[in-house]
C-alpha cells in the first residue's frame, strides 16, 4: 500500500501517523513545497520517505493536505497522472470550488472530497500528532460521484483511523462550516488583536487573564497561511456570518449603553442553550 | 476560626472548600439569598453550617461572593456589624465602585478588596470545586487602606489556598479586566448566539463543529446573572473594549470584501504573538 501525502502540516502529518498506525505495511511518502518541512517530517518519523510528483503515478492513495486555495488548481493535474484504481482525497476546509473544479474530469470517480473536522491551533510537521482523527467527524461531499468500490475503500480507511462519516452537499457544507468553524477563528483572532493593541505598553497585564481568556483566544495561535486561504475560498459565506456576528455585538453594545440589563440577561440566558448543544458534540 | 461566606455559588463555594482544606479547624458558615442554594451547599458538604447575618458579628472572616452589583450596597452594613479584628473580603470582578462605597467607612481598615482570577463556566453550589484557586492570581486593590495586621492575615490565607498576590489600583484593575476577561465573555456569548440563530432549523449541524468552536464558545455557558451584574458595574470600560473589538472585526470584514488576503494574513500573523503571551500565563 503506497500512500503519497502532499502537504506535511498538522493535517497531512497527522494523517501520515494515523494511517501508518492502522496499516503498518503502508509506505508513507511525503511531498511538501517546503524542503524544510520534508526534512522535519522525515526526522520526526512522520513520513517514511521523501517523494516527488512521479510517485503519484504508482500510488494507491494520494492525499492532498495543502492550503485549501491551491487544491482546485493541483487536483485536476493530479487526477491526470494517477493509476485507475487509486483513491485521491483532499482535507480542505471548503468543498464547493474543489468539487466544481473536477466535476467533468474523466477521473472524477477516483476522487473523494472530504473535510476531516479535526485540528489544533498548531501547524507544521511538528504539530502532527497520533490519534488526531479518533472519534472525529469526516464530512464527505458529493459521494455519489466517487466510484462505489473506491468509496468503500476510502470509508474503510477513515473508519480504521477512528472517524465517523457524514455525507453532505458541498454548497451546504461551505455555508454551515462558515458559522461553526470559520467564524470562531475570526472572533478569536480579533479578540487577541484588540487585547494586544490595548495592552501593548503594559507589562504583566496578562497575569490578570484567566483560563477563560486563554480558551477564547486559543484559535488566534492558528496558522495565518491556512486561514487566509480558507477565508479566500469561503469569502461569501464567511462575510455573511461575520456580518451577523458584528450585528449581534452592536446590539449588545446598544443594550449596554441603554443600561437595559434585563435584555442583556435574556440574551445570555437564551444563549446558555449552547451547553446542551456542546454536550451533544464533545 | 469562624468563616462566614455570603453567596454560595462557584466562587463562594470553592472558597469554602479550599479554606476548609487549608484550615480543617475552620467553622464554615454559609449564607445565600436562595434557600435552595444553602440546602444544596449543606448537602454537598461545601459548607458546614447554614447561618444568618447574626453570625457576622462573631466571625473572624466574612467573605462576600455575591453578584458584583450588590457588593457596594451590602458591604457598608456588613462592616457596621463585624468585630474589630475581623477581616472582610469580596471576590467581585470589578473593584472601583466597591472601594468607593467604603472609602470613608470607619471600618475600612477591616476590608480587603480582592479579585481572585479563577472560575469555570459553571455556576451554583454544585459548581464549587476543590483547588480552584491553586496557582491562580489574586488581585488586591488599595491594599494600603487595610490595616497592616489584617493584610498579613489575609495574604497568609490566600497563600494557604495556593494563590499568587498582585497589587493594583482599582480604576486600572477595572479597565484592564474589561479587556482580558469581560470582553471575551461577550465575544463568546455573541458567537454562540450567531451560530444558534443561523442553525436553529437545522438538525445535526453541530456535528460539524470541532474542538475549536467548543473552546471559543465555552464562556457562553456562563451565568447570565453573574455577567449582567459585571457588565452593569463595569459598563464604561466594557463598552469601550467592545467598541474596539467591533472596529477590528469591521476592518477584517472590509479586507475580506476587498479580497486583500495579504493584509488579512498580516493581521493574523501579528496576532500570533498571543502564543508567547499565553505561554507566560498558563
Amino acid at each position: 500500500m503506497k500512500v503519497v501525502i502532499i502537504g506535511l502540516g498538522l493535517i497531512g502529518g497527522s494523517l501520515a501517523l494515523d494511517i501508518k498506525n492502522a496499516f503498518p505495511e503502508a509506505r508513507i511518502i511525503g511531498i511538501d513545497a517546503s524542503e524544510k518541512h520534508v526534512e522535519e517530517a522525515l526526522l520526526l518519523g512522520v513520513i517514511g520517505h521523501a517523494g516527488t510528483m512521479e510517485d503519484v503515478k504508482q500510488a494507491d492513495w494520494v492525499i492532498l493536505a495543502i492550503p485549501v486555495n491551491y487544491i482546485a488548481d493541483v487536483l485536476p493535474q493530479l487526477l491526470d497522472s494517477i493509476n485507475d484504481d487509486a483513491v485521491v482525497f483532499d482535507a480542505g476546509s471548503t468543498k464547493a470550488a474543489i468539487c466544481k473544479a473536477v466535476e467533468n474530469h474523466p477521473r472524477r470517480r477516483n476522487f473523494i472530497a472530504t473535510h476531516p473536522i479535526a485540528g489544533t491551533e498548531f501547524s507544521g510537521p511538528s504539530a502532527a500528532i497520533h490519534g488526531l482523527f479518533d472519534g472525529k467527524t469526516n464530512i464527505i461531499c458529493e459521494v455519489e460521484k466517487t466510484a462505489f468500490k473506491l468509496q468503500e475503500k476510502a470509508v474503510a480507511l477513515f473508519k480504521a483511523i477512528g472517524m465517523r462519516i457524514r455525507y453532505m452537499d458541498a454548497v451546504s457544507h461551505d455555508m454551515h462550516i462558515a458559522y461553526v468553524s470559520h467564524l470562531s477563528h475570526i472572533s478569536s483572532f480579533m479578540l487577541g488583536k484588540t487585547v494586544i493593541e490595548k495592552e501593548k505598553d503594559e507589562r504583566d497585564i496578562f497575569d490578570m487573564a484567566g483560563s477563560g481568556f486563554a480558551s477564547t483566544v486559543r484559535l488566534a495561535k492558528s496558522s495565518p497561511t491556512t486561514w487566509a486561504s480558507i477565508f479566500k475560498e469561503n469569502k461569501e459565506n464567511v462575510s455573511q456570518a461575520l456580518q451577523q456576528y458584528i450585528a449581534n455585538l452592536q446590539n449588545f453594545q446598544q443594550l449596554l449603553e441603554k443600561e437595559n440589563f434585563e435584555a442583556l440577561h435574556a440574551e445570555m440566558e437564551d444563549t446558555n442553550r449552547i451547553k446542551d448543544i456542546l454536550n451533544g458534540i464533545m
